[in-house]
């Protein structure tokens, strides 16, 4: 597989995931550090989310479950809850996995998510989503 | 709901996912902190484990992802990688879980993790499972 | 002891240490995920924080302590160190053990928790409290 | 104040919560990285735990809980666990504060450091303390 | 040496590295906590950064790659990475390190550190520089 | 470029820097998750590691900063430690940067770093280097 086809495919899985929000985030470090978006998806979609042995909806699963827990990485939390409710995700399943993660991170990491998780419903409420 | 009915719901659960293994770890607690045994039964398996709002793989899905991601918390992921396996995932799919945590919380995690899946599948095939 | 009975000594566990604060934090849950909220209160207040074997003061010590060490929590450390100065502890006492954490976990973690305690002082002045 | 007699309190304070336990700890470096030893001498012990506006049972609270909570810490966890009984906690308070990480780091924080105490007990009462 | 001598050396080291900047954050914690801008100038620089055995340049490309990689220390990041550029490396450098840690610490870290230097970048470029 | 040219250059660049170690390494993961051990090769060491833009020595520097301020990465640590040592940075030098994470990252890391260092310049003496 050449480079070209490697992004190619990452950037149609990017697309399947976010839309446009996904090509406006790459678009957004083109002027400061595009190596890191190419990466991006090259890597982290060409590679590891294009791959057979696990489904898109468990894939958003476990990316909203440890970036809740980490605690670290708010603006990535948030595209990733978009990401999961559009793979298919309901709220509440979201609300869930962020809750459960009180038994493993705290209480605090889990209403930190709990909050991001309201700015994302929010946010898809106001575009009658 | 009576502490008692909550206890018993926890620990009937708790056997659910773990077996033999989740009772020999509650006992284990009883020399020195009971109640933070009781707490894990009560809350972590009577509360939450038991919500119906999500399936039991996706939750096990959610803890494998953030206890790689945390990497602080070797005997719980070790633990958790065995109950994944025990409601349904597959040990590729548990492979899968651990590899993508490269993205989110780097290439150490996912090794350290991957090291974690590699003494539980081994531990599991002497059994003949 | 019945659910009812263990959130109603959270409940007043977490008035006698927040008054209205802590109240409008538990409502502020309710449109989104009200169970979390339910936990905080039977689980964190009522079960924890309702022990006997550590007084008060010493438990918000040691939140201080943890939250200002884990620096992914904002907004729980600036309610804790409400909670502190609420059960005794001097603002001396606690830029002291926020201070402290610069060895345990770098001047990072300490000077964003002075930060965090900046702003807690500021606003119970302006309370003329 | 010189370099010296700051070195010198720090000792003292050193001495005065660890015992041989210190002083042995810092004669473990002098071979690889003299001066860290040094600079937890002087800095760690001789500024901040020397510093008249906390107790030390106070301190060693702050620091067992903060150490539970990050979880990177394993020996020095187990040090001050031993310096929190050595300053007047008793065994049960040590237990409280590690299980109170549970509501702020999560149970596997706690579980952990359950581990950690029971160690540090074990360790005590072979001693006929 | 004093205590007098050992705050100068940090002083004027800290003035090497960051110019006004660097007084005007000490002098920002004169109100709430002078003791720990005391530590920041005598520990961090006047110890530390004043140390033979590694150069400025290599000692602020190790800070930005830990703070980048922690990811709880936002301001501190932006200061280092200041810093950085002001003891000789590029803004090409400064890029290189924060992509990097995409390895060792995940891609969130990574972004959210080329967000930090991206304010940093802007800043300076508005002071004509 | 195609992917095996990438994994050739990826492999070649960690050669240069572990020798056979490197190649060990990758090899301990062809029986579990033989794609983790691939990505390692192309993308830390294909692409991020071979980029112009950083010399290979302040690369190690960034690593052994962050590795040794996240607390997670034990085996990781040491590896770099001796990548740090392969790539020109001396004994001393590896001492002043893990030293230095104390101001960041807390003096318990910087105390678990010493250890790794220590272990590291050990099995090196033994092989006579």
């Amino acid at each position: 597989m050449t480079d070209t086809a490697r992004y190619d495919r990452g950037l149609a899985k990017l697309i399947e995931i976010y839309g446009d929000k996904g090509t406006n985030f790459i678009a957004s470090l083109q002027d400061i550090a595009p190596d890191l978006g190419r990466y991006v998806v090259e890597f982290a979609f060409g590679d590891i989310h294009s791959r057979p042995g696990l489904d898109l909806r468990s894939r958003e699963i476990a990316t909203v479950a440890a970036l809740t827990a980490l605690g670290t990485a708010g603006p990535q939390l948030r595209a990733h809850i978009h990401a999961a409710l559009n793979v298919g995700c309901t709220q509440q399943e979201v609300i869930e996995i962020v809750m459960q993660m009180a038994i493993y991170a705290g209480f605090p990491a889990a209403l930190n998510g709990i909050q991001a998780a309201r700015e994302v419903f929010s946010e898809r409420s106001e575009k009658v989503e």
